[in-house]
């Protein structure tokens, strides 16, 4: 709504923005190439992402080469806890930028060769407005909300919605404690993802975490649309 | 992290903050001169900051003349949610801007003339990043963070944290359930916003509600700092 510069802005932006989707084609390209499949995890701060992850990695380890990348503002607190669990993991600190871009996916894979990997799973920053309109080159966006953040999320950020393929509400354990209807959470899902497919799940109780693990190693070998 | 165009970028950057902060500079004034006072409420999306409100504006209606902005990306749930409650609510819709910025306050304040409030308060994007970096000109900014967040998140976000008079830890009442470590949680605000005033309240359950009303009077008064 600030007069001065607003188009200087726009044109700005579109420059940045048309400068990540280079990046990210060639991310694509690269891992296409290299027959790795790549999910990008976005969501706001506190639900889930890195708890899921661990759980995820414990369990799949055995049978799938899984890397990691994290981005962080500050700290390498979640490199931290997922490393140990059998996969590579980079830190990306994004010094204050409140998003990851494609070129610094594109960096961090020079320390992270893609052809000793099978599944790479990007750890966005949390943040639920601005990943939302980064591309990464994933073959697969998962937007997380748990169920303590509010039955409106969906509707109150809708442009991460609607690019979603899977959106999880996360901490089902919790829809007692905080009195959430989940009724009306799942639907609002839907208006604002018709697109994508849900799931529902506690990695804290471990509820509909094979559910999860079964989609993952569809997607993976190409089945996700079958699911 | 991206080479090109880095220079370009950190160069608009500092033109739009040098912008930004020329209207926080004038809303400043204008709230002095009116004699109001200001908060800006930030917060991770699902922290709270709505209930928060509607009961703050329950509980001061009948002492003091109240003024709300409430910016979202999309939707007006939050002003219809806070209308009916006797304060001027004005809804700021910033078409996916993932923060609001002083500019933007000022035009809201056309609909809101500051003669007719004691306390205006400004409930932010729900974005724990990028309100950071964007003066409105407020005399407080507050920053909630919900139990259910997890304990590291003051450590993960550290620049909203820095730049706060105040934190509130939200959700009081899903400790136990979250399974969360409260001493952990305050320990963490601590270092990460040494200069804060901290407080503690469930909004559902109204537990610390009366510290906080409290708290705002003196602050409203100019009595904040001998709280």
């Amino acid at each position: 709504m600030s007069a001065v510069g607003e188009h200087w802005t726009v044109q700005v932006d579109k420059a940045l923005r048309g400068r990540n989707d280079q990046f990210a084609a060639d991310n694509r390209a690269h891992f296409r190439t290299a027959g790795v499949f790549v999910l990008n995890i976005v969501s706001s701060p506190g639900a889930g992402k890195t708890l899921l992850l661990e759980r995820t990695l414990a369990a799949l380890r055995e049978e799938l080469r899984i890397g990691v990348q994290v981005g962080d503002l500050q700290t390498d607190n979640d490199a931290r806890r997922l490393s140990g669990h059998g996969a590579s993991v980079v830190q990306i600190v994004t010094n204050g930028c409140c998003h990851l871009e494609a070129g610094m996916v594109a960096k961090a894979l020079e320390s992270q060769p893609l052809g000793e990997l099978d599944l790479l799973i990007i750890e966005n920053v949390g943040n639920l407005v601005c990943p939302a309109s980064y591309d990464l080159g994933e073959d697969m966006r998962i937007v997380l909300v748990s169920v303590t953040e509010g039955e409106d999320k969906p509707l109150k950020y809708p442009t991460i919605f609607r690019n979603a393929q899977l959106v999880v509400i996360t901490k089902l354990d919790l829809v007692g404690p905080a009195g959430v209807d989940l009724q009306l959470l799942r639907e609002n899902v839907r208006r604002a993802a018709p697109q994508a497919h849900l799931f529902e799940l506690s990695a804290r109780t471990g509820e509909g975490l094979m559910d999860w693990y079964a989609y993952l190693r569809r997607a993976r070998s190409g089945q996700a649309g079958a699911s």
